[in-house]
């Protein structure tokens, strides 16, 4: 009994501020078979992420914008129900950029088969995906993280932050996050094991950070952007560095960004501020995978996911990560295996 | 005859935007003999340096502010001119931070000795001094130039963008000033070299921009912030080095510095924004110091220096920096020979 129907969300308008549910139609196609030399693939799980905003802008950034009327992008973990593809079998789990929506066509390219017996497939989109690949070579090779540093991580309780903190941890840093309320700090405390935590809603982080990070900051990992990397700026130690892997406070500006007040830290410190893209180390994600999938079983390593259901309620659910709703990765289950 | 009286500027309040003669106070001090280990230098030349707009200021720096009631710092040349220390004679000629004064007391810690057969002693004051240094450990050192890149320089008819550009064509590269007035950018395209100028004052930058750098900016070298950084940051090349030697259009502000708000260019153009001070590399200035002279003996280094007269003319010749209005270094003459 093969599927006959794929509901989808495309792109219908590029957002004004922030993204809502008339920036996309929800439609319905017919899901076609797969041609020799591919597959269809079922979506099980849609990952939600921060850069999903970017790419409904136009302009030129690091891929191109999801074009209008074209399915919104989307990173995903689904199943091979139907296959003429000689490496992918009915059954076989597979990540990748999938799509928002219940049915992909793909000939393999860019999705890699992942095993759900290791890990839930969530995770898999998450600690041992791209946020967890980007916090892997952020903080080690970008941040240049060396043991005993102070690290401070905002957004320090969503997907990729939580990973930032914990590696840290392991390499033996005194390790400070930045997160909104008080369940979030609770959480990157005394289950993920930072040394501590600043809830921006309700403490004056520029304070608080002089009293966590008594020596400065030698690494600062920015998700946020805004007014938290000016806090974080005016509290570098000397050569820290800072990583700038996103400003999810600037992503639903009809403004202009808010750009760092206190950039000029960065001279009086010999500092540096550098952007990164996790695709720029893609021929190394499997030694990433492998280090961290050992952490997770020796229990150093742990990963919360934050997970929705029903693909109908994408638009709401992608909003939950500009309100800071989320604890760990946000995932939106779509369909039962 | 030895001398008895010493003109001084001492700074008397930390001023609120733009530096002002008022800010300080001119006053007259007894010259007193120099003690065993010590020597008297009559100042010759000072340096007028847009860093010092920033040292009158209260608060944490690379380092500590001028303090009120304090002879105001400057970097000077001048000649002994009585001495009871070993290594330093009458007759000899010394760069180093001997202040807005006439005479100055000194044990010799943090002068050097300089020939003024070899380079006028203006030259000491700028080229071949702290902004040649900077200049030359900031492109080469912290902007990891390499050969064929597109250089940009802002401040570029200023003591350190005159010599950062020259030193980018030396390495074969593709450079680009920015500086205002029409005399400036004729400046540094006839008399240095530069591929081309753009005058701030007149064009429109960003689209300047994208003409002269087709391929983007591989080194973009600040002196000056605001808009002009914003402008750089929005035609980075892939893998972009920016230096942050300074910031003088933020310098006299009575708001809070203007943030560069296209910072995310660094994000999606994995570049890097680096401060930098001079003086970490201080180990290193003699072979700098050799090798800019050698081009400068092949002429492949000019060097232009602005000369002012007269320690009474300092607080409006300082200003003349934050106007834009002296071209190639700026120095106040305050005695012959």
């Amino acid at each position: 009994m093969s599927p006959t129907v794929n509901r989808q969300f495309k792109l219908a308008r590029r957002p004004v501020g922030m993204v809502k549910r008339s920036d996309f139609d929800f439609v319905e196609a017919p899901v076609r078979d797969p041609e020799d030399g591919e597959f269809l693939v079922k979506t099980l799980y849609l990952s939600l992420d921060p850069a999903m905003r970017g790419w409904m802008n136009e302009g030129k950034s690091y891929i191109p914008p999801v074009g209008l009327g074209e399915v919104m992008r989307a990173g995903a973990a689904g199943v091979i129900v139907a296959s003429k593809h000689p490496s992918f079998a009915v059954g076989d789990h597979v990540v990748g950029a999938l799509g928002v929506q219940e049915y992909a066509i793909s000939n393999g390219k860019g999705l890699s088969k992942v095993d759900p017996t290791v890990a839930p497939l969530p995770v898999y989109l998450g600690t041992l995906g791209m946020p967890g690949m980007t916090a892997y070579f952020g903080i080690l090779e970008v941040g240049e993280l060396k043991d005993g540093e102070t690290v401070v991580v905002s957004g320090a309780a969503g997907a990729v932050g939580q990973v930032v903190g914990q590696i840290a941890k392991i390499k033996g840093c005194h390790v400070v996050g930045i997160a909104g309320g008080a369940d979030k700090c609770r959480y990157i405390t005394e289950e993920l094991g930072f040394d501590a935590a600043i809830d921006y809603k309700s403490e004056d982080v520029k304070e608080a950070l002089k009293q966590h990070c008594p020596k400065g900051i030698d690494v600062y990992f920015d998700n946020v952007g805004g007014d938290i990397l000016d806090a974080a700026l005016s509290r570098l130690a000397m050569h820290a560095r800072i990583v700038i892997c996103g400003a999810i406070s600037q992503y639903n500006n009809t403004e202009p960004v808010k750009g760092p007040s206190n950039y000029l830290s960065l001279l009086v410190n010999r500092a540096s501020m550098k952007g990164m893209v996790v695709f720029d180390f893609a021929a190394r994600y499997g030694e990433a995978v492998r280090e961290m999938a050992g952490w997770m079983k020796q229990g150093k390593l742990k990963s919360r996911e934050d997970i929705a259901e029903g693909i109908e309620n994408f638009p709401e659910t992608l909003l939950k990560l500009f309100k800071g709703e989320n604890t760990g990765k946000l995932v939106l289950k779509v369909a039962d295996a």
